[in-house]
C-alpha cells in the first residue's frame, strides 16, 4: 500500500470497501484469456490489500458470497454489467476488456465508499478508439512531462524493468483506456529505429504488457524514416520503393507485435518532415502508411496539428488559427478508411481557453478523433490546480451546426487520443492531484454524458478518501480551478502570454514578436486578435454559419473568448458593465485571491487526508499562489503602463 | 598552413614576410629556458612555412643575416626590443617571457606586411596582471562560448591531446596573455574536485603547457569545497579545520604545479556559496585563501560580480548597478596583499554601453584589476561583428576623479581579466573576425595607450590579408562595428532587451519583471531607469562628485547614457533636436542599414580574402542583418504601440 504510487487503485486506503471481503473471497472465473487473467490478478491485488490473503478459486458460483466473472455476449464490446446480490457479486463483459473494465469499476467505486446498491452499473464505451499518448523519448526525457523522468526508457534503450508500466497500464485499462502510442510524436533519431529489428524484440515486450490490459500499443513514426533508416534516397509516398519498404517494415512489425496497433504520425508540421516536401498531400501520405498496414489490421492516426511555425508577426492578416482547416478541409474523402484524423480540440495549441476547432464536424468523410491534453503544457505544468475535465467536456458538447443544430463534436468523432501526465515521480502524475485529469480523460471519453462533477467525485473518493465531507471540499476545489487558472492567466481567450519554451510563468510579450503566430497586438489604445471575416483574418468563416455569425459579433461572441476573436479597445464595455481593462485588473486580482483560498482549504484538510498526498500537494498550491501573483502584478502592470488606466478600487497596481 | 585555424599567426600566408628569410635561416640563442624554447619553436615553425625547412642553429651571430635571441637586463620583465639590421635581427627581453613576446610581436608584424623599418621596437608591459578566464566546464560545454565546445575538456576530464592547447597558449603568449584561469568561475560539481589528486596530475599536464609560454595557471574554486570534497560541516573562513584544509589543499597543489597561480572566486554572488553564509565579509572569505596561498606566492582573484539576483521588479527603489560598490567600498584596505578584485567594466554586466563601474578609483588601498569580456554574450555571440576594443579603451580612458582631474581608470588597476572566446570550432573562435577580439584585449593591456585602431590594422593584416587597401576597408569595418550594433539594439545605454538566458536576439520586455535586476521601465509616456541622487535609485553618488554631477543632470549626463541614468518622456529633447522616440526610430533604422552595409562591404571583398575566412564570415553577416532586422522592427513596433507617436519620416513600423 502507497497511496502515491497507487493513484486511484489505492483498495484498502481506508475502511470503505470491507464489506467486499465476502464476496473477494472466493473467485469464480467463467472464462479464459490474457485479458481475463488481469482481471483475477486485479481482484486478489484487492483482496490480499483486505485480509492479507489470496481468494479461493471456485470452478462454480457458490452463493454464500463470491465473485463471478463472465463473458456475456448481450453486452457490446467493452461494455459490462455488476450486479451486486446478497450471493454475489457478477461482472460480465460483452468480451475481455468489458471483463476488465467492469472488475475494475467495481473495485473503484467500492474503494471510493459508493454503496453496494449503486455498483448495480451497465455501461459501453461510447467510442472505440481511447487513447493515450506518451511524448517519452528514448533519452528517458518526456516532451513537456511535469512528473519526472520516462517510465518507458532510460540511456537510449526501452527500460527493462516493467513494472511500473504494469502498474500504468492497470490504471489506464482501470478507466478503459485501449490504445497507447508510447513514443514522442516528435520522432528523434534513436526513435526512429524504433520499427528495426534493433529495438522491436524491447518493443514487443512493452507491446505484451499492454496486451494484457486489452490496450493496443502503437508507435510514432518518423515520416522519412526510409530515408534515416536505409538510406532510401527519397520518402516519396508515391515511389515504389518507398511503399514497398513500408509494407516491409509493416511486415516486420507484425512478426514482434501481431496485435500491433498502428503509426501516429506527426507529418509536416513544426519542422517534422512529410509529405509535402515531394509534393504529396497529406492524404497521400496517410494512404500509403495505411495500405501498408491494412493486411494486418493497422491504423494510421495522423494528426492535423499542422501550421506555418516560421510566420512573419509583422502581418497581421496571417492567422495560425487557421491552419489546421485549410491544410484539411479540401483533403475530406480522400483518406482511407483505416486512416484517423487527430484534431486538437481547439485551433492553437491547448491553451486555458479555446474555441473549439472549426474542423469538428467539417469532415464528414473521413475518420476523425479528437486530441486533448492530459499533461499541464500551459495550465500550470501540474503545479497549479487545473482540473480539465470541464474544458474537455466543453469541447465534446460545442454544437458544431455542420448539420444544423444539435452536431455536437461528441458526435462526430470516433473516438479521442490525450498526450499523458505521467513519469517516473513516485505519484505517477507529480501531483496527485493531476491524477483526476488522466482518470478524468478515461472516463469522459468512455461515457462523454457523464458531468465533471461526477468523474471528480468518483475519483477523489477512490484516489484520496472516502471521506464524503473531505470529498466535497476536495471536488469543489477541482471543479473551480480552471476558471481560477484562467482568471489570473491570459484574459478573454487571448492565449499565451507565457515564459517561451518553458510555458509555465507569465511573459507577456514573450510570444509577440514570435515566428510562432501567437499574439496579441496590445498597444496603447487595445488589444486582442481580429478573426472577423469583416475586418480581421477571416478565420470566423471556418464555422457554420450559426457559429460564424456568434463569433463574428462582439456583442454575441461569448465573453470569455471576445479577445481570441475581435480587437477592442481597453474601455470596451462588457456585458457585466465593466470596462475590458477593468475586467483585466478585477479578474487577475481575483484569481490571485482565488490561489490563496486554494492553499487555505488545502491547508484546511490537513490530517483528513494521508500526509504524503498532503505534504506534495501543499508544496504545488504554494508554488500556485506566487506563480498568480507574479501573474496578477505582471499583467496588471503590462496594461497600466499601455493604458494608463488606473484601477477604479484603487487597488495595488505597480507602476 | 590553415588560414582558419592558425588565427593570427598565420605566417607566410601571403609574400608579405618573405624577407625575413635570410635571417630565419640561421638562429642564434643566447638564452636557455623553457619559454625560450617556445620562442625558438616559433621562429622554426615560420621558417618552415616561408622555406620548408628547419633554420640552422649557430653560437655566435653572423653578420650575413640572422637571428639572435638573448636576455637584457636593461629591460624590464616581460619588455624586449627588436632591433633590424642588415646583419641580424635581435630580440632582447628582460627576462624569458620578454624574448617570447618580441618574438611574437616581430612574426606578427612581418607577417602583417610591416615593413622592416616599422619593426625596430621597445615594449614592456604596462601591468604585471594580464589574464584570461575560460568559462569552460568538465562536460565539455562553455558558459557563453559561441565557438563550439570546450577546448579543455570532455566527458568530465581534461582533454588528452594537448595539441589545441599549445596553440592556444601560443596565441595567447603572443599579445602577452600571462595568467589563465581554466575553468569557469560557476564551479559544478566535477570542477569542485579539480583541486583533489582525482584531477590534479591532468591538470598539471596543462599547467605545463601554459608554463611553456610564460602563463601561470589558475582554478576557479568552490567556496564550500571543504564541504563538499571532505564533508566538513562548514566552510565558514574563520573555522580552524576549514583554514587548515585550504593549507592542505594549497600544499597539494603546489605539489603537483609548482608555479600555480593562484584561485579565481566567484563568492555569494548568483547562488554561489561564500563566506556571507557565515556571517563573514569579503574580506574574510579572501584572505582566508590567500593565506593558504602565500607561502608558495599564489594570489586569489576575488570577483566583485555581486548581487542579488532575487530582487523584486515592483520595488523602483532597488538598483543592482550599486551592488558592487555597496558590496566591497567598506572593504577597502582590508584585503590581503595577495588578494586582486576583479571588477567588472561596467556595474551591470558586460552590455554593449554602460557607464564605468565607480568602483574604480573607489579603492584605493585594494590591488583592483578589471574585467572585461571577450566571448560575445551580450554583444552579438561571434555572429553579429562587434569589435570590442574601443569599448574596453572607453574604460580604460575613464577619468574616474577620485584624486582629481586625470585619475584614469588605467592608473587604478594592476592588471585585467577578460572571459576568453575560443572553442573547438576550426576557427578558434568561431567567427574569424573575432580574433580581433582575443587579439585586441592582449595588446591593450599590455599597452593601454595603443589606439584601437591600431590594434585592429595589426590584426587584419597578420590574420587576413597584408594588402593594404583590404585591410583598410576591414579595418573600418571592425571600428564602426560597435556603435551599429548598439544602434539597433537596446537605447542610449538602457541596455538588456535580450532574449532571457540566452542573451542573442531582441526580447523588449524579456528581463523586465524578472527577479535578475534589469528594467527599462517603459510605459506610454517615456522609459529610462532614474539612477539620479534626487529622484532615482543614488547610484550617482557612487561617483566622486564631478562625474556624479555630469551624470545627475540629464543635460550634462553623455547621451549615449541617458537612459541608464534617467527615465524620460518619449517627447523628451536630445541635443540633436530630435526626441527621445523619434531617436529611436532613427537610430534603429540607420543600424539594419548599416548591418547591411557590412555584409556588402564584405562581399565586396570577395576574392580578396582567403575562402574559408570569406565564407564563415559572411555567413555571419548575413544572419547579423537578419537580427538587426528583427530589432529594428520589433523596437520599433514596441515603443510605437506604447507612445502612439509616429515616425516623423513615415517610415514602416509595423501596427
Amino acid at each position: 500500500m502507497d497511496i502515491l504510487y497507487d493513484c486511484w487503485l489505492a483498495y484498502g486506503k481506508d475502511d470503505a470497501m470491507k464489506w467486499t471481503e465476502r464476496y473477494l473471497s472466493r473467485l469464480c472465473v467463467l472464462c479464459i484469456g490474457r485479458v481475463i487473467s488481469s482481471a483475477v490478478k486485479e481482484l486478489e491485488t484487492a483482496y490480499r490489500r483486505l485480509a492479507g490473503k489470496i481468494p479461493e478459486r471456485i470452478s462454480k458460483p457458490f452463493s454464500g458470497g463470491c465473485f463471478i466473472l463472465r463473458i456475456n455476449g448481450d453486452f457490446d464490446a467493452g461494455g459490462y454489467g455488476i450486479s451486486v446480490s446478497d450471493d454475489n457479486i457478477t461482472v460480465e463483459g460483452g468480451d475481455e476488456n468489458g471483463v476488465l473494465y467492469g472488475v475494475f469499476r467495481f473495485l473503484i467505486l467500492a474503494s471510493g465508499g459508493y454503496s453496494p446498491e449503486k455498483l448495480n452499473i451497465t455501461e459501453k464505451p461510447c467510442y472505440p478508439l481511447r487513447m493515450a499518448d506518451q511524448w517519452d523519448n528514448a533519452d528517458g526525457t518526456v516532451e513537456r512531462g511535469y512528473s519526472g523522468a520516462s517510465i518507458f526508457y532510460e540511456k537510449d534503450r526501452p527500460v527493462s524493468d516493467m513494472t511500473r508500466l504494469t502498474d500504468y497500464a492497470r490504471l489506464l485499462s482501470s478507466v478503459g483506456i485501449n490504445a497507447i502510442c508510447i513514443n514522442n510524436v516528435n520522432v528523434h533519431k534513436t526513435e526512429t529505429h524504433f520499427i528495426t529489428e534493433k529495438f522491436l524484440p524491447d518493443i514487443a515486450k512493452i507491446a505484451d504488457i499492454f496486451a494484457d490490459h486489452g490496450i493496443k500499443l502503437y508507435l510514432s513514426v518518423n515520416f522519412a524514416a526510409p530515408m534515416e533508416i536505409d538510406g532510401l534516397p527519397t520518402a516519396d509516398p508515391l515511389n515504389e520503393r518507398v511503399i514497398s519498404w513500408w509494407k516491409c517494415t509493416a511486415e516486420k512489425i507484425y512478426s514482434y507485435i501481431p496485435d500491433f496497433g498502428g503509426f501516429l504520425v506527426k507529418a509536416d508540421s513544426e519542422n517534422r518532415p512529410g509529405p509535402h516536401t515531394y509534393g504529396r498531400d497529406h492524404a497521400e501520405g496517410a494512404n500509403m502508411l495505411a495500405d501498408a498496414l491494412k493486411p494486418y489490421g493497422g491504423k494510421v492516426i495522423w494528426r492535423c496539428f499542422v501550421y506555418n511555425c516560421h510566420v512573419d508577426w509583422r502581418d497581421r492578416s496571417t492567422d495560425r488559427a487557421k491552419a489546421a482547416y485549410d491544410n484539411f478541409k479540401p483533403l475530406d474523402g480522400k483518406f482511407a478508411d483505416n486512416v484517423f484524423l487527430q484534431i486538437k480540440n481547439g485551433p492553437m495549441d491547448f491553451q486555458i481557453r479555446e474555441p473549439v476547432s472549426p474542423l469538428f464536424g467539417a469532415m464528414p468523410n473521413t475518420n476523425c478523433i479528437c486530441e486533448f491534453q492530459i499533461t499541464q503544457e500551459y495550465t500550470g505544468q501540474q503545479i497549479d490546480l487545473c482540473y480539465l475535465v470541464p474544458m474537455w467536456k466543453e469541447c465534446l458538447d460545442f454544437d458544431t451546426y455542420s448539420d444544423g443544430e444539435g452536431s455536437f463534436v461528441s458526435k462526430k468523432i470516433l473516438g479521442a487520443a490525450a498526450v499523458s501526465n505521467v513519469g517516473a515521480n513516485r505519484c505517477l502524475t507529480g501531483n496527485p492531484l493531476a491524477g483526476a485529469n488522466l482518470y478524468g480523460y478515461g472516463r469522459l471519453v468512455f461515457d462523454p454524458s457523464l458531468s465533471a462533477k461526477q468523474i471528480a467525485e468518483e475519483w477523489v473518493r477512490a484516489a484520496l478518501t472516502a471521506d464524503e465531507e473531505t470529498a466535497e471540499v476536495i471536488c469543489t476545489m477541482l471543479l473551480s480551478s480552471r476558471e481560477i487558472y484562467e482568471s489570473y492567466t491570459s484574459p478573454l481567450g487571448v492565449g499565451w502570454m507565457v515564459t517561451p519554451h518553458y510555458h509555465y510563468g507569465v511573459d507577456v510579450d514573450g510570444y509577440e514578436y514570435s515566428p510562432w503566430g501567437t499574439y496579441h497586438y496590445s498597444d496603447r489604445n487595445g488589444m486582442g486578435a481580429d478573426r472577423t471575416r469583416a475586418t480581421g483574418t477571416g478565420y470566423t468563416a471556418q464555422y457554420a454559419s450559426h457559429n460564424e455569425e456568434m463569433y463574428e459579433d462582439p456583442s454575441t461572441c461569448p465573453e470569455e473568448l471576445l479577445l481570441f476573436f475581435h480587437h477592442l479597445p481597453y474601455t470596451y464595455m462588457l456585458k457585466s458593465g465593466k470596462t475590458l481593462i477593468q475586467h483585466i485588473y478585477d479578474s487577475h486580482f481575483d484569481g490571485a485571491e482565488k490561489a490563496e483560498g486554494l492553499l487555505m482549504q488545502w491547508r484546511s484538510l490537513k490530517g483528513k487526508l494521508p500526509e504524503e498526498i498532503y505534504s506534495e500537494a501543499e508544496i504545488r498550491f504554494e508554488k500556485q499562489l506566487l506563480n498568480s501573483r507574479q501573474w496578477r502584478d505582471v499583467i496588471n502592470t503590462y496594461f497600466f503602463r499601455k493604458s494608463g488606466i488606473d484601477d477604479i478600487h484603487s487597488r495595488k497596481i505597480y507602476r
